[in-house]
Order: C-alpha cells, then sequence, then structure tokens
C-alpha cells in the first residue's frame, strides 16, 4: 500500500509533534508512508483566510498528481475504524497511490477540497488542527492494524 | 457550572498527560472542574475484561452520587461542538453536578453506563482510551471558549 499524507507545516507543540511521530513509525511498519509538512503561510493576518488558504493550496498541489486524494473535512462522510480499514483495503488494492490531505490552521483551500475523490471527517466535533493529525494517525495505524491482523499497540 | 471528570487510573503515557494537563487548566480557568483518575485494575489479565470492568466499576461508583452522568461510549450520540456547547449550558443550568465518565483501557462496565442519564460519543472511530481522554478534554475546552466568548487558544 502506497500512502503520502499532506498537510502545511510542521506541528509546533511538542506533545503532538512526538504523537505524531510515534503513530507515524507504527505506520511506517505496516506501509509504505510518507508524511510531506509542506509550505505554510506565513506573517499574514488571520483575516486574510483566504490569501493563507491559497498560498498552501499551492504548495499541497505540487504534490497532487494523479493520486486518489482524501481530504479531511468537517463536511465529510465518517466512518468506523473497521469501515475506514476496508476502505483503505479497497484504495491499496488500487494502482493509483492515495495520498490524504490535512488543513492547517484555518482549513483547506475551496480548490483543494475539488480535487479530492473523497472527504473524511473524523468526527461531527471540531477538532484543533495539531489534534486532528494525531487522531488521524492514529486511526490510519488502527486501520493498518486492523488490516494486518497484528495487535494494536498502546 | 460544576463539572467532575472520572476515568480510572493514571493516564500512563507522558505526552497525552502533558496534553490532558494544558487542557485540564484552561478547563479549569473557565468552569468549575475536577479530574478524579480512580482506581484502575492492575495484575489482572485481559482475558478477565469483565472482572477489570467491575473493579474499575466500584471504584468510579464512589463519586457518581446524584450527578448527572455523562458516559463516554462508541454507542453514544455524536454532536458537533457547537450542540455539545448548547447541551453543556443547559446542564450547567441545573443544580445538579454533571460528571462526565472515560472508560479505561477496556471500556465501562455495562452497570455504569446503565447509571448514564446521557452517552455521549466523540466520533464513529475507536480511538484509544488515552488518545479519548484528550479528544474529550479538548472538546469540553472548545465548548467552555464557546460559551464564554473568549478566543479559542491552541
Amino acid at each position: 500500500m502506497n500512502l503520502k499524507i499532506l498537510w502545511p507545516g510542521k506541528t509546533k507543540d511538542g506533545d503532538f509533534r512526538r504523537l505524531q511521530g510515534f503513530y507515524l513509525e507504527r505506520i511506517q511498519q505496516l506501509a509504505n508512508c510518507k508524511l510531506m509538512e509542506t509550505k505554510e503561510a506565513r506573517g499574514i493576518e488571520e483575516k486574510f483566510a483566504d490569501r493563507i488558504k491559497e498560498i498552501e493550496a499551492q504548495a499541497l498541489e505540487k504534490y497532487l498528481k494523479d493520486d486518489y486524494i482524501i481530504c479531511l473535512s468537517d463536511e465529510g462522510s465518517e466512518m468506523n475504524s473497521f469501515d475506514f480499514a476496508r476502505f483503505l483495503e479497497k484504495g491499496g488494492a488500487s494502482s493509483r497511490p492515495i495520498t490524504f490531505v490535512v488543513g492547517g490552521f484555518l482549513g483547506l483551500a475551496d480548490r483543494i477540497l475539488k480535487k479530492a475523490d473523497f472527504l473524511l471527517s473524523l468526527s461531527k466535533m471540531t477538532f484543533s488542527h495539531e489534534l486532528s493529525r494525531v487522531v488521524f494517525l492514529e486511526q490510519l495505524y488502527r486501520s493498518l492494524t486492523i488490516l494486518s491482523g497484528k495487535p494494536y499497540a498502546k
């Protein structure tokens, strides 16, 4: 299974960053998975949200190509962990790599969301973007353990 | 608003534990909130799940009394963050303190779930119990900032 994960900017909080590393390492033991922390918009006031999202969209787009694109979005569909594992298995059987895109502080530009083959929601609740990253990685790791039949650690 | 949070055993992972402290501190700036990490079952094999949950139920029960009890459960109802804030506001207006109960590694005993006035689900997906704690605290903090009109920090 070829997986790619994209999000703008490095995760800043040390605790979230360590948890991210913890889950990513375990994911990489079960699948070919690359995380790319793309260019984030800096020094622009939050009221210029569209400009921020546009700058980040340009950086994300360089990596999107013809992959099967799954964007995380509050507007997306929810799945339980077993259905997510099955969904991943089905996607992984195709020759197209799967790319997950997680938004930054202000979410993703519409332009990126429109490119998505699938919109995935982790919860009805809104999580901070750094928490979303860790929740997403934990789900990806959980799904891969479900598919591999290995025990879930931690 | 009088809030109490119960769960069996201290959060072991250092990163989750620090994030727990981070959110709890912010929650306590906005509401009267106590976290009690109750006795957890130790040294019992996982195959004796009912026994583990029973030991933990006994410790949790000591604190349950006549509060309005909300148990976190995969079987519960999902809400978005704004609805959760309104739900909290309504509950907080009553004289009964609100107690949230989050399960341990194996979840909560049926006996505890039956005592609940409300079952709340954070997501269709299954999170590890330590991740659930942090996600729950982040939602509680987010809801209190919504109710107070203060900006959400982090």
